[in-house]
């Protein structure tokens, strides 16, 4: 267990380091682009799709580097969905949530170390890439649309986690689903909320944002990032094993996935 | 059968919202960015690129999802192009069909509800992604252009298809080509018609729109892109079958591929 | 051998038209974006990135889709180079090499086709993607540094063929790195030469635009796009086959790969 | 050994010409876009995601092309990683790290023979894509926040690596999350310090840039590239085999990974 809270830990690290660092550090980053006149600047940056990409690769690096060890959930709602499609044991939800909090927190932690080191850096109140809606929502949606789409992408993305990993899938690709997933989940959703589906994420720069002084408006509005995606990932993982799990084959003792 | 199309129809809900969502969304997204001064406007949106992406990655992770359980058509041209490959029953087109339709109708729906959640959301007559040509199209292409592009393009996805799930490619696989030739082809075609080679994708957006107040003109075009892409389908599973599928052993009775 | 033929003209077919026509279609698209005002231009196209994953993505998917009839090289360089490292048969060279050199010429005029059914479109002596060096190279390289890059990345695209599909090499994977390869070489070497690296795609653009009223200087230079990668692949097939091929292994007379 | 030695040369060679190069050749093209008016220039370039993809791509290209040569690792930290976890012999320590370092020698003299192909081309002292903190950082960030960033994005790599070549993971994958991983590190940090978590491929450049006249401010900063990466793996090693690695089998004589 100490193995697999370790994993799950570093993991998330991984994960709120690689993918709000991508949008802190490099979204969007200009350069004057000596091609085009000094007082022009190019968009170097790597905007929505390379936040995107980041956030979808650390899962899918973590799933093939941990995926032996913990099964690489790195997500409370993940936790959560995968226990109410009977593919996780319901006592093993609190120290893995434990873990990856702290992954989170961690993640966060490091981000701002580094961010702080460019010069004139000040940490504002959506700073870290937190998430949120109304003000904080990138493009300013309301807390309805914010809870539909944290609800429906993250159903969305444990339909894909539960489905790949099911022993009628392919076996070995999983970790590229559902890293892609959250690629693809964060393509449509980032001007919504900024992308949760991960109540460690949303609670880690959250936090910090709060510790160093950048206010407390990420961290008031951290529950609604709990709950659409808790909400959501249960709502799958349940409809999946209703639906589509093979009855007597699924309830086999020695199934793992 | 009841498992098949519910399948069907939340890959296909997958496919519209996710790609159609990633457009509407996330497309042309800006954001003032503080290192270029308060009045440059950092192009942060995802644009063709992450659009295309958006589009192959909702086949590519459904496919890996629910491939075990439907096949992951997600799409009534791709339904009709398997029967002409003798890859599929053609007594359960019209039950794959009419789920798919229902997936791409419910996609439009939920998309609409949170796009209308940012402030000033308004529907125009190319909202949500439609496909068009003429007026309709991204580029302003005309309607022989638009059909060549959508018969074409859906012709080379099926090749995709019906390769890469012959049984003498690898197997595991055929999801990323699969998923990857959606995202090839939107990046070549998006600025045609908006790319459709799926009559399920053009449908639910562009019924939205005129049920919801922003025209009839979609729905108008709406017959091309149901037209062009069954007959490119067609066209492609009859040719692999005439030219590359091996005699004896294709019509061996447990093939399922 | 007419089912090699028939694959590798679908095959080259596809490379051409979705490569070149994500780069005309597709790279430079703008639209009006709502949200900054109408006097601004959102750069919505999918630009350099957007061509080299196009380009690659044609391989992969064809890969996929036909590496079990034809082997799926697409391009002369590449069975020239396959030919060097004794992994085809240099009979097979001729008729490999005129399916190819159809395939991109019917490419390319598809591509015309489409390309024309947009308003005030008119054929530049560097249209349809051409490839060029000195006044047709993208950023103004002269002919040394693009004889010198086209050399190096086609011998480089060979070293992945050639050992990727080695023997020693994980089954099944090939596709996604010689895939990928493309899409590497395309996003180092478009601005010198728009990045041939096979000769069957430089002709037909260039033969296509000059018997279009595009001018003869594309077809002019096209023996740069001959000699360069040909040289470079059959560098790379020998050097394998020297270097890093088994001595007895590999002249089993059952050897396929 | 002889073989080895010359697959490291030439797969640095590759991550150093096509990461670097993709940089130098690409990263900020810009094009006049006919449809915008000519004293518009559409941002064409493949910018940090463009080069981000290009690092990972050399890498998972040439796992698959060599790995099973030299194991690939284009790397002198990542060869000291492998040898903290036990799985690389010390031996082979300093063979690996010269063939390495002269790859990344050689790639970084074919892109300065390539780049000066393009009239008014002049060297830099942030030429051909070096390293750097404070001036030469493209962010401005100093030395401690680039110290963290290369230690820990290093550790991480090597947490992916270590862990996705464990025998519990899948067979054949390993290059895709490793390759993306790189990726995933660049989208991250390049504005930090261009990312280099590889020391040949930061000497290569510096020290080109040096000989050619483009200044000493880069090599003058690379103790920083050879000793931030170099921690971060040996810790990252040591500390997967500490705590993920199975005892006893991991011990047993024939385990090759």
């Amino acid at each position: 267990m100490v193995k697999k809270c370790a994993a799950e830990c570093i993991g998330t690290f991984w994960l709120v380091f690689g993918g709000c660092g991508s949008a802190v550090l490099a979204a969007a980053f200009t350069a004057e682009a000596a091609k085009i006149g000094g007082n022009t600047l190019f968009p170097l940056g790597i905007g929505l799709v390379g936040v995107s990409l980041a956030f979808g690769l650390t899962v899918m690096t973590m799933a093939y580097a941990i995926g032996h060890i913990s099964g690489c959930h790195l997500n409370p709602a993940v936790s959560f969905g995968l226990w109410a499609a009977k593919r996780f044991n319901g006592a093993e939800l609190l120290p893995y949530i434990g873990a990856q909090v702290a992954g989170g927190i961690l993640g966060a932690v490091v981000l701002y170390i580094i961010a702080a080191g460019q010069p004139g850096f000040s940490l504002a109140p959506n700073g870290l890439a937190v998430n949120g809606f109304g003000d904080l929502s990138p493009g300013g949606y309301g807390l309805i649309a914010g809870f539909v789409a944290e609800f429906v992408l993250t159903f969305m993305f444990l339909i894909v986690i539960v489905g790949s990993t099911d022993r009628r899938a392919p076996a070995g690709f999983a970790p590229v689903p559902i890293g892609l997933a959250l690629t693809l989940i964060h393509l449509i959703g980032i001007p919504v909320t900024n992308v949760s589906v991960n109540p460690a994420r949303s609670l880690g720069p959250a936090l910090i944002v709060a510790l160093f002084g950048g206010g407390t408006q990420a961290i008031a509005q951290v529950w609604l990032f709990w709950l659409a995606p808790i909400l959501g990932a249960v709502a799958a993982g349940g409809l999946y094993l209703a639906l589509f799990t093979e009855p007597k084959i699924a309830t086999e003792p020695s199934l793992v996935d």
